[in-house]
């Protein structure tokens, strides 16, 4: 059948799941935006830059399975990338659709705006090659089989893609086939899959202290509720990493904590470490990081199991889909009906003491009562991500940290996303000052559309992380003081927010009190100590110093 | 003599000229921050984010005659490219530094935060090569060549490099050279540099009508004070590019106006495509854009005039230095005392009709008799730039436009960074509501360092730049309405700004006399129709459409 390639473009987009896409206007991408607008069922969100555009596509591709990024060449592109290394780094599948030049141009390096103007069409595609899976730039004559391969390698392989679709050709018709995009993974080699199935399945059965190690590729591979089943049907207690946490429920007795290295909880190292049978979804270790370092892990009897591969024992079985695996697993598995642990429930908070000056040490154990079944819980890299790790959430939340990229002021965007393809779960996220500033201007977006998050705003008067690493007192990582508080009213004056600050102890209480029962938008400013921390971050700081300057470094003069 | 890596570092950037390094902090730089710290004239600034920190250290470069830009790895420099490439495009030398992970880890691979943790770390560097003109990794063995090659390249090609220090060999000592680094710029060959001046002479000597052409390169070269004493003894009138407005005095009769090719005012299209001897400073032409096309220009005969190499009459002369070229010129060139036109004074406005809606073609007549000697006039790309082609500014003032990179939101950052290098000029940015959206965190930055620009916010409630290309009334185009006039308060409390809003004539003039005998930073929003704009944006957008989306695009539909 006959189509426009911005409408076949579109029609995959649709066919993958896409009803949101983000990003900034520019004049070699407003030709799409038209075909966008004529469509049903798809809507293009502007967001403030294209930075804040690219962390909202990535925020919602991971809690929609895929996401969409619209930006115009070269500016937009560039303004992106940092984003888009982050998706990459993290495993989140992004199509990244850049409007560029008309073909004319590009062929004949014609020296156009938005570009270096000497002709050199190849520096933005090869600068973005290094952070995506596949990347094409369409033509009337390789369309269809360039968009379908890379919106496949995309889907399969879970990072993201880069599409350039110059301005001059999305209005030209042409053959389009008739089948649908088809999204079903490729099946396994039967041999393989049965092979490493009943390898691991007779490792399991003899195994006195099996562990499942979570990490974000299992969501990635859509294993997930497989994984569910067959830690229940084997009675198998697990952990996860940070960039993998409550991928499976942390209300479940089996769920041991967050493993984080040496910086675990000691229960959790212990088991993890002295299991006779470690199966793990695609770890991602940090090595020359405090975070997570492998120390004792017994890697050479472990499972590893990766979206179209498994390890078992040092061995690699290419071919064998994740999904088909844990299927099969469950079935060979025979169940157990080993004693399990109680849940823990945590125990009951002291009353908050009125006037006492918030602590970390009081948040976020309070905060781990706050939260409710099915909440999305975002937490900004720094203080959050690190206080975050051992607050155990409730049943069928999801979690969201870039904690591998690391990218401060990636969240506020990212919530966005997440709320975009969501909106009707409760979003909570927590942000520190020093992120806010660089992405603030997105909660311009969020309450434009009208979404209704509730935002923690971790006011500690600068960069905390930084300075437990270096420079405690040090004017660099100190930031203006912006009254936070009035931000919601610059940006949308119009939008009903709940807008509070609290300092102590009650405040606290009663802000938590008010965003509880909530019908909008809470924006609620915390303010803490610039000195005050979550305990994690107060041992993670020298260990980074040491790691990072060395024995001649500035931190041992401290 | 010993040093330590960073010291050197420091003490090469100080003899550059550098007193501000703009950045923001992350783990794998506060090492340098704190040797930064420990140096008397050299200072860092602490930006809200990576891409305006990048503007900033443009901004500055361009008042300065060289920047500087500091990020932690993979995440800073991803977020900072946008801004990197337009100095590349726009050929402002900008020194890139970033903090990367320890030498140890990326020679052994590691897996490390801010990377994809996959042990590569090629990837950020190939993607800044792309945009640099060098690049290098510093080590204890390398340290002193690298640097030295890296910045003289820098300072002498007129474009940024990128320079990767790890994090833990800032504090090793090394041998350093006595010797400063040497800013000289290599003498040309003599004989081409003789040939080339006598020919340029003689042509000179000859034509009836010669006519300078000045472009960006004529800065980056030092050339603009050696072609000031030509113009003035040859009397040869002149005309400048957009992207060399103003770098010689446009308060001169013999100043023809800015060529903007068939845009360009009939009088200076007519000139310079009249001319029997034109000299143009490597110019920079956008074909494929209706900004600048070279029509009816005599390129035959030209003399190209660029930083170390000049072509006259299509011969190439390399190893000739613009600087030694126009000073041989000097003195080769006969005086001529041609009758001269007087200056255009321009006549008196009509007086302010109270009540009336103020309209662009009210607005930019009435700034050209705002400005003042030696003001820094910068303007944002679109509506900004557009309307500002024409205006006349008076002697000694200095303009930057961010022209054919063409980055929204480039200006505000980049005000930042120049009045950072000249705090003592009077700095004037107009900067449309679309564009503020982008870097509108960087007025804090402003404001903490208690600069005093005056900002005026062309309010006219969505990208009408865009409008006038495709989607006239098209959502896409329009952005959230802010409350504008309150974000200097929340950024900065304290600070005293000037701060009012004008939406009518007599406004306009009312705010115009408080600015201009305010001796505070002044924020001014000018209030316009959405669908109001100058003249030239009006001709532009649809060509602009024309070209991008060619002859079944949707433009033809409207």
């Amino acid at each position: 059948m006959k189509m426009t390639i911005g409408r076949f473009l579109i029609m995959r987009l649709q066919q993958m799941g896409i009803a949101h896409v983000f990003g900034v206007p520019g004049d070699f991408n407003l030709q799409l935006l038209e075909q966008f607008h004529e469509v049903e069922g798809i809507e293009f969100v502007g967001n403030c830059n294209e930075l804040n555009a690219s962390y909202a596509a990535d925020g919602y591709a991971r809690m929609n399975g895929v996401g969409a990024l619209l930006t115009t060449y070269g500016v937009g592109d560039l303004s992106a990338v940092c984003g888009i290394a982050g998706a990459c780094a993290e495993h989140v599948p992004v199509v990244f659709i850049s409007g560029t030049p008309p073909l004319y141009a590009m062929e004949g390096r014609l020296r156009v705006h938005h570009s270096l103007a000497e002709g050199n069409f190849d520096n933005v595609r090869n600068c973005l090659k290094e952070f995506t899976v596949a990347f094409t730039r369409l033509t009337p004559y390789n369309a269809v089989e360039e968009l379908d391969r890379t919106l496949l390698a995309c889907w399969r392989e879970k990072q993201p893609v880069y599409i350039q679709v110059p301005s001059n050709i999305t209005y030209l018709e042409i053959d389009v086939p008739e089948h649908r995009l088809s999204l079903a993974l490729p099946a396994s080699d039967p041999e393989r899959l049965e092979s490493a199935a009943q390898r691991i399945a007779a490792m399991l059965a003899k195994a006195a202290h099996p562990v499942l190690l979570v990490d974000m590729d299992a969501d990635r591979s859509a294993i997930t509720s497989g994984l569910a089943a067959l830690v229940k049907k084997c009675q198998m207690p697990y952990a996860s990493f940070r960039t993998g946490k409550a991928l499976l429920s942390e209300a479940d007795p089996r769920f041991l904590g967050v493993f984080n290295g040496k910086a675990s909880k000691p229960e959790v190292g212990e088991a993890v470490g002295h299991s006779d049978c470690l199966i793990a979804t695609a770890p991602c270790y940090l090595e020359a990081s405090p975070m997570v370092v492998p120390d004792g892990l017994p890697v050479e009897s472990d499972v590893y199991i990766r979206g179209f591969s498994v390890t078992v024992q040092s061995e690699v079985y290419e071919g064998v889909t994740a999904s088909e695996l844990i299927a099969r697993l469950l079935e060979l598995v025979p169940p157990r009906t080993a004693a399990t642990r109680p849940v823990v429930k945590p125990a009951a908070l002291p009353a908050a003491i009125a006037g006492a000056a918030l602590t970390h040490a009081r948040l976020w154990p309070r905060m781990e009562r706050f939260f409710r079944k099915n909440d999305i819980v975002i937490a900004e890299n720094g203080t959050s991500a690190i206080a975050m790790t051992d607050v155990r959430l409730p049943e069928g939340a999801s979690y969201i940290v870039q904690n591998i990229w690391g990218s401060i002021g990636y969240t506020l965007p990212a919530l966005l996303g997440a709320q975009m393809a969501q909106p009707k779960r409760r979003s909570v996220l927590f942000i520190g000052d020093g992120s806010l500033q660089l992405t603030v201007q997105e909660l311009s977006t969020i309450l434009r559309e009208k979404l209704k998050p509730i935002i923690f705003l971790i006011n500690n008067s600068g960069y905390t992380i930084e300075r437990y690493i270096l420079g405690m007192h040090a004017k660099y990582n100190e930031i203006a003081d912006w009254q936070y508080t009035k931000l919601p009213g610059v940006f949308a004056p119009d939008a009903k927010v709940l807008v509070a600050s609290a300092g102590t102890e009650d405040e606290l209480e009663s802000v938590l009190a008010q965003a509880d029962k909530a019908d909008t938008a809470c924006f609620i400013e915390l303010r803490l100590d610039a000195f005050d921390a979550p305990q994690g971050l107060k041992s993670f700081g020298p260990v980074v110093a040491e790691m990072d300057y060395g024995p001649r470094g500035p931190q041992r003069k401290m």
